[in-house]
């Protein structure tokens, strides 16, 4: 396309709230001029079931659940006075924390006791001083639990209750809700039903820390409620979450054909497009649709910032297999301090947008379509906008392919294995005997999986020194045993 | 297949390294018992390159250059004794740094002015106990030398000398090298011809970090020489990379049609896939083959960490549009210190053991296909080998769809297209006057393309005070000029 045809595009397709300093330019994404109005009836949909959804609906229909996350940076719309009275009345006072009282956190994500045991390096004696925040909608999550029984050790173990360190924020009547309230936790955050993990990031699953750190809650609200507002309205050319999700329709052909590359030129938004990750993928990544016919659906998100990665793998974004677009999200403010300039009239950061634009160019040079949004400066208010214009771009591109955005079923597969596993090494623990037994031997005795077993063995004689492995000639020949007492 | 053919098939594609510790698991890959053979004459040309490579040949046809990371890890291998004394004489003391007397790191690798700042105010009052270590082959790379030259004025602002705490690492004769030259840095370590920027962790661009930060340096170079040892060897069935190469050949058809999702179950990993990110991508996303013609390789990497990437995308994974495959990396090894039981017989670990098996399990139901590595420990020699190991697949992979795995073509593209942006933008700062003009019509003045010249004034304008904004009725109509002197 010549440049003069390209700038006669980018005028129609950018797209500016200009109240709000964010613009969407999709002019790079060469969709043809009819798409919108051949797919008004899928649009018109999307909107009628956002509309639904924001008004109560059991918008999530394997889980017979709403989902409410809009409610939450605008109780007004709640479908319920009971709703709204309990969004409101989970006040987080802002006492909690401020910029000139910020408490540092730590996490624990996972159920690796190396990841737990670097936490508690880090926190080294500050733990009379640490706060820990237990965050499980059913209580049941492993890694939470886990996360949870290890810190009460360490607690005890230096003399402290933990109970007068501990804040849950559960679903109300869960069992770690329960446990919460008869040990006398300091206090319980409520987690609503009608709110997902993936999207729980503006109740007090997200808030509760946010404030402990110091950051503008209210500001991150305000800024999520502004862009719900804009993109409230049911008109494709002035709706930026709309004209997202077409965008991704129309890169993937409406089945995830192409990944979604999400390149934010700055540092601070480096991890923007792992939180994208989940949202999208566990969002769309379905098996079947709202009929129940099998689609394999899903778009597969990977990034991670400019102009770092175009010293890495941007190489094959240029050059390599076309099977993505890409997402530029550029902020227009450089650095809060005055300019500095590295060489003549320029600045570092304006080498950081003009890597951007030159990429931007250089992909599309080479047919390589592309999304650039701009926010003016990363702050709360503006990450809150940012994640409200996903939320609903996913939630309308679900509808687009008709599929359940609330409900992730393939999640629990991994758990319920993991499940019979953990069963499984129990079963194996105790046909140890000072006699050693192969993989194949033991998994006879239990009448299990020679494989399954296998490894358990393995992992076992990793872990614990009681248990001795004499070398096979192969390997899945090696005999376990009970080492003998000394 | 059903489960006792599994089992079968495990012992057949079960590959392990007894002394190293480290095994390889191909047997979740339904690649054909023939492809093997049938893939003998690319193997053995992909053997022989490497051969040739290790040897001193020009690998790296398009840049003409050798391609000696390998030597690095083993300088008996060097092709001549002036590379073998080269890569001697750079000898980083073990007093650098050690477990008891580590230095904290900070990163500049962007050229985000906002960055810049985030860095100095961590660093805070440390300044004056700051070691900068610059880091450029060729002493070009703007972000690099952006990062120089503010962290220059900052030392000058704090009236300290910059070089007395600058280091340099670059090519011998650069620019970066006369320049630290001149002004007496405290030292300059070589960065030679032969090594590219995304296998030059062991040399002394990560070396020298690492021993500052007391990491074993002499670990992570024996494991990467191990794993090299093993991986040198021109058998398939015993060849590590060579194995994961044809899995990744089998997996996406030799072009790359399927994703590599790389899923590390263990927190200190959470990075390796960034690295594999860089190494995979770069080296194997390349328009052209060996012979000139357009083939457009690569193929996409993107993962995070397990379990906690359960909970997020595996459902997508499991579910959604099967356009990947995994590589799940298991660390046999719990933890350090003493187990502890979370529940009656059951510790943190041995649940992360099960998620991952139980995951891997559940994904094969699906039909969802997976590699499966294992090491003891992360400590810095499984992190050398895994390097390696993954160093010398990228190499063969190359071999295998014969592309040129060492160069980087497609990264000039961005970096000449913003050089044209930067001059543009002085040309179109110096038509600025107090009459308010549009982005349109300052391009006709300059000859340049409207939209190039809208996105660098609202930028100058985001960062420049003294640029005035005039609203127009569209975004694209807003009128420019410099605000009158107070």
């Amino acid at each position: 396309m010549a440049s003069s045809s390209l700038w006669q595009r980018f005028q129609r397709y950018f797209l500016e709230y200009r109240e709000l300093g964010f613009s969407l330019d999709i002019s790079r994404m060469k969709f043809p001029e009819d798409m919108f109005d051949e797919m008004r009836p899928q649009i018109e949909q999307a909107f009628a079931a956002m509309r639904q959804l924001e008004a109560g609906a059991i918008a999530n229909p394997t889980e017979k659940r709403m989902v409410g996350h809009y409610w939450l940076r605008n109780p007004e719309l709640a479908p319920t006075p009971a709703i709204r009275a309990e969004i409101e009345d989970t006040i987080l006072s802002d006492a909690l924390g401020s910029a000139q009282n910020r408490m540092n956190i730590f996490f624990f994500d996972n159920t690796d006791p190396e990841g737990f045991d670097r936490v508690f390096d880090r926190i080294g004696d500050g733990l009379p001083r640490t706060l820990v925040v237990v965050v499980s909608k059913s209580g049941g999550t492993k890694e939470t639990r886990n996360g949870m029984v290890e810190a009460e050790a360490k607690f005890a173990a230096k003399g402290l209750q933990f109970a007068r360190h501990a804040v849950a924020v559960t679903g109300v009547g869960s069992e770690l809700d329960k446990d919460a309230e008869a040990n006398a936790w300091l206090a319980r955050f409520p987690m609503p039903d009608w709110i997902g993990g993936r999207t729980s990031v503006m109740s007090a699953v997200g808030l509760l820390p946010m404030a402990l750190e110091g950051f503008d809650i209210d500001g991150f609200l305000a800024g999520a409620a502004a862009m719900d507002e804009r993109t409230r309205i049911p008109e494709v050319a002035q709706n930026a979450a709309m004209l997202l999700a077409l965008m991704w329709y129309y890169a993937g052909n409406g089945k995830g054909e192409r990944d979604m590359v999400v390149l934010p030129y700055k540092d601070r938004l480096a991890l923007f497009t792992k939180y994208l990750q989940q949202l999208v993928m566990e969002s769309l990544g379905k098996e079947k649709d709202l009929a129940g016919d099998i689609v394999h659906q899903g778009i597969a998100v990977y990034g991670n910032k400019g102009s770092t990665d175009q010293h890495s793998y941007v190489q094959q974004l240029r050059d390599g297999v076309l099977n993505f677009f890409v997402t530029f999200v550029e902020v227009s403010n450089d650095r809060r301090g005055a300019p500095f300039e590295v060489e003549d009239g320029i600045t570092s950061g304006d080498y950081l947008h003009c890597f951007l634009r030159g990429t931007r160019g250089a992909l599309y040079e080479k047919g390589r379509e592309s999304i650039t949004m701009s926010i003016p400066q990363v702050n709360a208010f503006y990450v809150g906008a940012l994640i409200a214009l996903y939320e609903r771009a996913v939630g309308f591109y679900g509808s687009l392919v008709d599929v359940n955005a609330y409900d992730q079923p393939g999640v629990e597969a991994g758990k319920k294995a993991a499940s019979k596993l953990l069963e499984l090494q129990k079963q194996v623990r105790e046909k140890l005997s000072d006699d050693g037994k192969t993989a194949e031997e033991i998994a006879r005795l239990v009448d299990a999986d020679p494989e399954d077993v296998f490894h358990l063995l393995r992992h076992l004689a990793s872990n614990d020194p009681s248990i001795k492995v004499t070398p096979g000639e192969e390997t899945v020949d090696d005999r376990f045993s009970l080492a003998e007492k000394s």
